[in-house]
């Protein structure tokens, strides 16, 4: 268990304990974090790079990652145990393929296989969503089970149950942002219509508040204090779509723990409070719901705290 | 496992091993059924009873189903292993009190801990659905995760992985009729409006379709055949909103099967045939949903399988 200051700390890398070292890393579309841990799950190196595109820029990334913890660590790349990869798309975890990644340019690529060939290093890859969820459980000391909800771009979430993922057939659980909840709603670029990615998500918010530019959730809540007609549709609909997505993980799976994660919760307060307000106004109207005490259950995943990486660096050996 | 052939029949008690011998029950609101099973899980006795009501009814019955499987076995109560009842309403299965079981008259029962007292016999409860999963996963020879569907008078799930249940928090996972996907749909009995159970289950075919009389599954299919407008409507509800159940567990949870069974599944090929042409119109639309391979997945409960019994019977050991 990673102490929660030393979690929540970006400071210099502290000393670790010797015997084996794991290597965490989190592929996302534009930046690769990632991290390693020994054996106890103590934080030591930690490395931040720009993500290269296409399968070759995916596996050169990889590697450059796992070259620059080594020399952090003052190590070699073979000192390294294992490597856990969280990376978007449909991860098959038992083959170490990932496919339709396509914000990194990745159509399908044998990932395990390659980044060992290149590196000498056992890996294992994961969906990234499904690794923060991971990494969240562990860092959050939630037992039972946990729905990671990730308000990124896109929304999905990952599933939990006592640390272990669940993935679900073909890696596909917690694609609960193509859960259709409005027949009358925007059609999504899935295929579907009223999908709650069509209101929750990074892309939904551009969509409705155009003028927030390339990151609007950086800026939300302030055009919302200031009046932005706009903004405050989005942000509604933000809020009520959040809710709705733990109301759906929460009637499906009866999660013990609701964690809010992803780039969206840096808007802080206002999403969080009007995601439980949402939830406390459905709990008042059904006493069904309220059995669920979801409005109780829900946290979110505290700034700085490292559940990406850590939770990839674990995925594998849990 | 129980063979096929055996499970499908409802014939005369076969000769089951001596050793261990295990009671499975499903109480429901009109009529209780329960089964003897072995180690090995050969089905021995069975009885149906008529359920009483209220917490000293469901005790009563219980232990007279007992009584009568001792006697049809030839041997005491007492020489049962333990014994695993089915109930519906939320299962607290680590203390075995049930509580909310309206239908039944039960408010809160400790019923493992007062059957045991009356009968000698080791007992555990499990919500009712959550035990016809688990009976077929076993009986169907399901393996990885697995979501039944109940169509029932109401509408919920049981969650079965690699043969154990998915109880959630509280027993409350697979309550996906209460699902909201339509805000403008009709209000439900739970408080929340356009929940999932508003259009696919008994209730709201007798909403929709009065003249359907006190069972409508059964007379559905012919009045639809016949022209009947309000059957008409009622039916493409249900098909609808049983094909939206199976896609949101879908993109919830992914199972590797998923399995409709309850009263409903009674009105056959129309029901079954319908959802699976529903899902596929909507594969066709969407590639993403069509990755969940849901239309290939879907499975009926065959007619006469005692999943419920059998699953009461497992779920304690499993």
């Amino acid at each position: 268990m990673i102490a929660a200051e030393q979690a929540h700390s970006s400071a210099a890398p502290v000393a670790i304990e010797t015997g084996k070292l794991y290597v965490g890393m989190d592929i996302g579309g534009t930046k690769t974090a990632a991290v390693v841990i020994d054996a106890a799950g103590n934080l030591g190196a930690d490395v931040l790079l720009p993500t290269a595109q296409g399968n070759d820029g995916v596996l050169r990334t990889a590697e450059e990652a796992m070259l620059a913890l080594a020399k952090q660590t003052g190590c070699a790349v073979s000192d390294f145990s294992a490597a856990g990869l969280g990376i978007p798309g449909q991860v098959d975890s038992v083959r170490g393929v990932v496919r339709y990644a396509y914000n990194l340019g990745v159509e399908s690529l044998e990932l395990a296989a390659l980044l060992r060939e290149r590196t000498g290093v056992e890996v294992a890859i994961e969906n990234d969503v499904t690794a923060a969820a991971v990494g969240a459980a562990h860092l959050m000391q939630l037992s039972g089970s946990v729905a990671y909800i990730n308000l990124g771009t896109g929304l999905s979430a990952g599933i939990v149950v006592e640390g272990k993922p669940w993935r679900g057939s073909q890696g596909l659980a917690g694609e609960v942002g193509h859960l259709a909840v409005d027949p009358r709603g925007r059609l999504c670029p899935c295929g579907q219509r009223g999908c709650l990615e069509t209101v929750a998500s990074g892309s939904a918010l551009k969509a409705y508040w155009p003028a927030g530019g390339e990151h609007p959730g950086w800026v939300l809540a302030a055009a919302v204090a200031n009046g932005d007609a706009d903004a405050k549709l989005a942000f509604e609909l933000l809020v009520e779509g959040a809710a709705s997505t733990v109301r759906a993980m929460g009637v499906t799976i009866a999660p013990e723990a609701v964690v809010i994660g992803g780039g969206l919760r840096k808007i802080g307060t206002p999403l969080i409070e009007g995601i439980r307000e949402q939830l406390r106004a459905w709990e008042a109207e059904s006493p069904f719901l309220s059995g669920f005490t979801l409005s109780q259950r829900l946290q979110v995943l505290p700034e700085g705290m490292p559940a990406a990486t850590v939770g990839a660096a674990l995925s594998p050996r849990v």
